[in-house]
């Protein structure tokens, strides 16, 4: 039985909820499939996920390898392949929470750096699991500046072997995940040293421990660098290395290699490197960010709906709190971008795949605008959805701050991705490189890349809005966004440029900058994101109340957008104060037609209750029932030897013996 | 030794840190006292935080259980009491990593609500520890409005007794501290019935658990509520009542009676509640919140300029990571609102103590004015702060991202002040609600308290600053944020009176305000914080460089507030676009003055290695040391079952055998 709070917001759906869930999953034959990996997932025992906010981060790595080893055995038995279709969808049942994921990264690594002899060699045994591999790249002091990586290899003709060091402890690997208990090869990278003189940062295969008792290899040392804010299911490792050695033949070679006699040689080109964290930035965004955004806001907006709190009239029942326009603002804004950026993602992959064409051609043209496009993305996504999941565990209130909620972890999560495969400024500052370029070229008339054409055509405009509905008009805030983009642009490419004119040299100036930088960086983010969410929603199916209720979604995330940054679009007089009341009216009023329909927007996210595994996001609504029946599973519910060592002697009186 | 990347940051410091730190305390002697409490605290291995990283919620109980008991102890030893000079000091030097907090509210809640003979029963037993007390309010269905409660009380006339019940899931006592496993008694909130009638929510005085063996008393339900984002320490509980009788006199009686016949009486002002939670919300802003991100700053400062990334200058060595415009830009805000909420705080401390001076004469005008200054200082003060950790925790990379930085830490304590003592949204409408109350007032030409007199002088001016310096000019950014505080507040005033005189009904427009509502109430507050500053530095000492630093603080603080919220300024054209971009101007150049002291001003924290508990704040800068050292004593580097049961199976071969 449902809650009839809950049950009732689903009655009035302006939409089909099942044609959206096809929709988002591409397709009513996807759905399908996706179903049934989540269903066999989530029958299966070993996969549940059920005790995991009362485990240690010890029981997390072990169920975390059971898992991993045990889906080896499910693949076969159902017959899922790497190259099935249903293989996507198995990483996201499991909701991440599975071991090994750096092992692919390693099989990835030399796929892509190394030569057909060594992808003959070691494929195969990565493959089969006669080894674990890691991916060792990040040292103690080191991150993103791979220049800057201290870990040596120097090349000894006389062995024809590598031998590895360590020279300092910030040099030492640190972070890299399967690597601190679980690893038994790694990908290093290293300086690599020949006759005395260095060739900067290449890729060598190490084994770390004993295939056969898993002990450690001389001259190593490695173990796990303790507890985080969350990936407690992960061993997240240190390595250190003291002159060990490994064979000329464990040099990665399929762009460099070192020959016998030492002689240094390159070859290939090495612009593929970029595509591979072009890949990575791209292929998170949809499990490691939007994901955990959905989650949460089916999560809050099913509560929000369950929980009454106070009294909105007087003489009623106390009100369901989506029902005040304080939550609303909160929630809804955090929906909108959720869907939002679905489809940003479906932009991006296929610029993506579209750019894969190409680079397959050897034409590598498209690479600039991919690489700024998916860091831009990467930070603008990563920050807003990280963002959107603190607001939906604070609208929870007291519930929300339980782990049983669900949201702690959740936020804890994807609080890494703003992190990991590139700090978010840096890549805002990547991005805002190009658009810097991108921005003189076409004011020189050169040509540039589709994405960024709108850059040459710098109008001197104002906003032709004459009343709060022009606002729901997509050409009114498209051009909105567009001027405020190019303005941050040229205004800080002028910047730049007096700075230098001035005598300042290059790089201060840049400094002096980037704060400047990186709001245009995001200015253009956003604004491609709009654009791209209304031309979606100008394509889609207007039957079914799909395309009306994607419409109203469109105009939120446009409008909260605007809303919440009215100066950027105040500033030069280009919207002007009236039509900023207009914007926020227009606003205010979206957030109550969307509320009606918030509840099956969140339905057709189509997360199972394992899946979200929330006492209060489940899609009965019981939310009290559950809290109280998982809270008194804790751990913390046992004896406690607190009240014989110390409550007992304290209550007994005998404190003035203490 | 000294890092001498943090040792040289030392050695430039344009004023006195040790004059500073005594600013702060409130005099050179506080600070010796604060010094001795925190040396006595830390040197008592009992209360040593060493290990806290890696201990579950089990262990943090019954740590936080064992410091309690200690502390008696130690309070004797040292000759500390509740009414000495040293006794605020202690909480903070534990890092309120103790239990039986919720036994100080058990025993105020006495003293403030019980009747003499009452106060005289109760507080000797608590004092004495001969039961420990907590405070049962809130419930699993109902929060900050009290009149929702449903746990009943009813008054049996034959036995003279309360019969407590729990009459629905939803209304299980659930959060209350202490309550979960240690408690004997608790003050529990119902709804009081006698013959039938409801007399709305009193508190009792219930016992829980045996003093002899602490078992459930008869009737009684109660537990742990679970795992939390954090206050793994503290035994959250809840409590389910079955007929549980107590007697008449355990009614809190201060104001309302219960007659033996049933006869309800009411006595005396209730006012003084208010006050309650005033005092409440007060008093959490040092430690709970202000104390987080200033040890917060501490850490992401200290390491900002020992770790290195990248090059700033070609052919240089790496930069320190502080000297970057955009990690200025993160951590210096920061810092700047940890010294003006610092002294915000002596602001409301000093109205506090005013308040209570009236009160004690029997004079609660005051009240109202106090009651939304806490309020709405709490709500902009705990949400500042929260965010203010996260960038800190951000700014460090991966490094922040480990609970061995004790950043995670830091934020997931702070983030639970948004949501206790009173949600922040709904104290910010209580705010708004005075705030147009006293605007109504004001424009009818009444008198109104001094925090608000501003309303009545709107002025449509325009700033009249004609350069970039003209913004370090307090009279003019204090006037910017009253003009913005005046105009969102009578704007919001006129959108009501608008839907009122529309025929929309009162309720339902104050609903469709309250986004508006919450900007006037942040505006407000943001003012006053501004302003307060401004008035402070005024006052300063002009000796030893401080008055000069602090007036770079506050110049950061008031243009950072308008930098990052451009549109409130330049909305009725009160700022010009112009104006604006002096303002970030100035704004960026602040950044480069302030960073070269910004480890003094950290340092002025004074807060020790322990007390921060970091791996990466500590103050001889040894980071990547300290870091190594922790991680081998993690628990994650204990032998794992998993090898022996999943990953020697897997790695010998055995895998067509699963």
């Amino acid at each position: 039985s449902v809650n009839p709070d809950l049950g009732s917001e689903r009655q009035t759906a302006s939409f089909s909820v099942e044609r959206l869930t096809a929709l988002l999953d591409g397709g009513a034959e996807q759905t399908r499939i996706r179903r049934a990996v989540v269903d066999a997932i989530e029958s299966d025992p070993v996969f549940s996920r059920e005790n995991q906010y009362f485990q240690t981060q010890n029981e997390r790595y072990e169920a975390a390898v059971r898992k991993a080893v045990h889906l080896q055995k499910k693949m076969h038995e159902m017959g899922w392949t790497e190259n099935g279709p249903e293989y996507k969808y198995i990483y996201r049942a499991l909701s991440g929470d599975v071991a090994f994921l750096l092992h692919r990264v390693f099989m990835r690594s030399i796929s892509v750096l190394g030569s057909d002899k060594q992808i003959a060699k070691w494929i195969p045994l990565a493959t089969q699991h006669k080894l674990i591999g890691s991916y060792a790249q990040t040292e103690l002091g080191h991150g993103t500046y791979l220049q800057g990586l201290e870990t040596t290899a120097v090349f000894d003709t006389a062995t024809q072997e590598f031998i590895l060091n360590t020279p300092k402890i910030s040099a030492m690997k640190w972070w890299p995940g399967d690597m601190g208990r679980s690893a038994t090869h790694t990908v290093v990278f290293a300086q690599l040293y020949i006759h005395g003189k260095c060739y900067g940062i290449h890729p060598f295969i190490v084994q770390i421990r004993s295939l056969q008792d898993h002990s450690l290899c001389p001259g190593v040392t490695a173990g796990d660098i303790g507890p985080k804010m969350n990936f407690e299911h992960i061993d997240n490792g240190y390595l250190l290395l003291k002159n060990v050695r490994v064979p000329r033949e464990n040099m990665l070679s399929k762009f460099c290699e070192v020959r016998p006699d030492g002689t240094y040689v390159r070859q290939g080109s090495q612009k593929i490197n970029y595509f591979t964290m072009t890949t990575v930035r791209i292929s998170l965004i949809s499990d490691e960010v939007l994901t955990p955004l959905m989650k949460a806001c089916t999560i809050a907006i099913r509560y929000s709906v369950v929980r009454r709190q106070s009294k909105l009239k007087p003489g009623e029942q106390e009100a369901k709190i989506l029902d005040y326009q304080t939550q609303q603002e909160k929630l809804l804004p955090q929906l909108a971008a959720a869907y939002a950026f679905y489809f940003t993602n479906d932009y991006l992959q296929e610029l993506f795949n579209r750019g894969y064409r190409e680079i397959q051609r050897k034409n590598f043209d498209m690479l600039p605008e991919l690489h700024a496009l998916s860091s831009g993305f990467k930070a603008v996504i990563t920050q807003h959805c990280t963002a959107g999941v603190e607001i939906c565990l604070r609208a929870c209130g007291g519930h929300g701050y339980s782990l049983l909620s669900g949201l702690p972890s959740l936020y804890t999560k994807i609080l890494a991705s703003c992190i990991y495969e590139g700090e978010n400024t840096i890549l805002l500052l990547q991005t805002a490189r190009f658009l810097i370029k991108c921005f003189m070229a076409a004011s020189a008339g050169q040509p540039v890349p589709p994405s960024v054409t709108y850059l040459a055509a710098v109008k001197h405009g104002k906003c032709s809005a004459k009343n709060k509905l022009d606002f729901l008009s997509p050409d009114i805030y498209i051009e909105a966004y567009q001027h405020v983009a190019v303005r941050l642009t040229s205004n800080t490419a002028a910047k730049l440029q007096d700075l230098i004119q001035s005598g300042v040299k290059k790089h201060d100036a840049w400094n002096q900058c980037t704060v400047q930088l990186v709001q245009a960086a995001k200015a253009h983010c956003h604004y491609i994101a709009v654009k791209n969410f209304a031309e979606t929603v100008e394509k889609l199916e207007t039957k079914a109340g799909i395309q009306k209720i994607m419409k109203h979604l469109c105009d939120l995330f446009a409008l909260h957008g605007i809303f919440s940054n009215t100066g950027a679009f105040l500033h030069d007089g280009y919207t002007s104060a009236a039509q900023m009341d207009m914007v926020t009216a227009s606003y205010l009023d979206l957030l109550a037609v969307i509320r009606k329909d918030a509840v099956p927007l969140v339905d057709a996210f189509d997360f199972t209750d394992k899946s979200l595994n929330s006492a209060l996001g489940s899609y009965d609504g019981h939310v009290y029932q559950r809290l109280y029946e998982w809270a008194q599973r804790s751990p913390t519910n046992q004896m406690s030897p607190a009240y014989e060592r110390y409550l007992k002697p304290l209550l007994h009186n005998t404190l003035s013996k203490l």
